[in-house]
């Protein structure tokens, strides 16, 4: 029989979305967030949750875990060009959690979801024996401003914001005992580009959006998935993080391996024509992030890498809840 | 330290609702649902998380799981009046899982949500160590039809739908091993009040609702705090159900008690003047199901329950999470 460790998450949300019934929904699974129609809006909607064996490590502050769980969602939000409207939160904690450890925790919840422009505006406290959160975000979008995950085409471009390898900079600083607390700040509080997801949705240049949480390589296989094309990446173009460049050499960690297959980078991964791209990152410029062209979309429908004059096949090594082997 | 198993979760909850920030919500923390100003309509949304310490018995089948998650979320949606739009639903499970348990318990959710007019869009899906379920649902109301917890007033007459005791009466079932069907589903199927919630909003009498769920004493102590109020409940006025009915008599089983005392109905309690009652009674009755009369709303803020001439103060022994002692 086979077990949810040899499926993967990703197998086992498409499992899940060949049973479930159509509702009344305008985007349902597979995108960052499901939408409805409210007159000239969409509502979305998304959540995630964060267990103690996949998220927290044992050095990750209460606050920390907090602000992390409102973070991962309203980046979906802003994957989707949305302002978010809300967030219930969602504890599942042992039964001997001090008073002063929930205190943080919602305080690092209040305040990733105050700076980002929104609230905790309920949610549920349960007993669980490990630590178990689930966040859910809602925000709206006019509905020609919805980045959808779907649209990418042959001749486009392909951009991220920010830089790469924050969390993976930040994991390795972890592992290695390196208290550096702005690397690590780039896995434990991650930050959702909620303002440049509203500035490129106002754009409507945009024909594909997604966040990148699972990892370059992951993302864009599920992008071309959907899209049915393909795409190119020029490799000396991804924009890496100063924090892993920092570990440049250390024998341990390959730059951009870790750039382009770890998880945890909440920025967002945008195709576009490639006449709007100028006006796109002077756009997001004035809010001071950097978008990066990476590549282009092409026809034929594989993941290529070119490092000069080295044309390869791109891995996908995106880390994977329930597979039996995680990335490194 | 204060830890979570001393202050319960009502307390925590409380706790929680002092430390965040107040945002555009028109109804925060507190009441079933958070709502959100849509025109002239409330967006509706709330969380319920199913652990498997709490509320999932070991003879519990996955479909019945994928039930009872989504089942105790429309019920929130119902006890504002509010018609069902989706649900979303996170799903920490295993590694080990098998594929067939992911499938009956996907199948049972959907099936509820199919049954209640709404779908399944979206979730997530992690590996965690125990099984932990937490299920959002997302609804709408008319501004004007919307029934909060709060605006019971003395001399409005309180109700309920249905009757109690379904959920106490399957417990005693599992723990004795009987095998009766009908028993068992009043713990583990739990019916939404969907159209009889809409029903209720659109008469526009209500003057405060909630669900039942954490029992009929603990819900009158939250709607008395919130109302500043009091409640007399006739104790012989309250509906027993069939299933706990035929328990009585047994030695460790106390039908009143149970009645009043154990969580687990996902009935609705509403407040309303007495003179509209007959008439909310009759559209219930359209829909195939009763609305009983237990009591009123008192000026003097206590808690009282009358048996003939006997008047006593009701306990508050609503099932509570995190609390040292359970019920049994």
């Amino acid at each position: 029989m086979n077990k949810l460790s040899d499926l993967g998450e990703r197998k086992a949300i498409e499992f899940i979305s060949k049973i479930v019934s159509k509702g009344k929904v305008a985007v349902g699974i597979g995108d960052d967030c499901a939408a409805f129609e409210f007159g000239n809006k969409y509502l979305l909607v998304t959540t995630d949750m964060i267990s103690e064996k996949t998220h927290i490590p044992k050095t990750m502050k209460p606050w920390q875990i907090g602000w992390f769980t409102v973070a991962v969602n309203l980046s979906d939000i802003s994957a989707k060009g949305g302002k978010p409207l809300g967030i219930l939160l969602t504890l599942g904690l042992p039964k001997d959690t001090s008073e002063s450890f929930l205190k943080e925790l919602v305080k690092g919840a209040d305040k990733c979801a105050t700076q980002f422009g929104t609230a905790i505006v309920g949610g549920d406290t349960k007993e669980t024996s490990e630590i178990m959160l689930s966040g859910t975000a809602f925000g709206t979008v006019q509905k020609d401003e919805f980045m959808s995950r779907k649209g990418a085409k042959p001749g486009d471009i392909i951009a991220v914001t920010g830089s790469l390898g924050k969390a993976a900079a930040g994991y390795y600083a972890l592992e290695h005992n390196i208290k550096n607390k702005e690397t690590l700040k780039g896995i434990l509080e991650p930050v959702p580009r909620i303002s440049e997801g509203v500035a490129l949705a106002k754009t409507e240049v945009v024909t594909s959006s997604m966040d990148i949480s699972d990892g370059l390589s992951s993302s864009l296989y599920q992008l071309q998935e959907l899209n049915k094309v393909g795409f190119q990446i020029d490799k000396r173009k991804i924009p890496l993080s100063k924090a892993l460049l920092k570990f440049q050499g250390k024998k341990d960690i390959n730059i951009y391996e870790h750039a382009i297959h770890f998880g945890g980078d909440y920025e967002l991964l945008v195709t576009l024509p490639s006449g709007e791209f100028n006006n796109a990152q002077k756009i997001l410029m004035k809010l001071g992030t950097t978008l990066t062209t990476i590549g282009r979309v092409t026809k034929e429908k594989k993941i290529s890498i070119v490092d000069g004059k080295t044309k390869q096949i791109l891995k996908n090594k995106g880390y994977e809840h329930f597979r039996k082997h995680a990335l490194f």
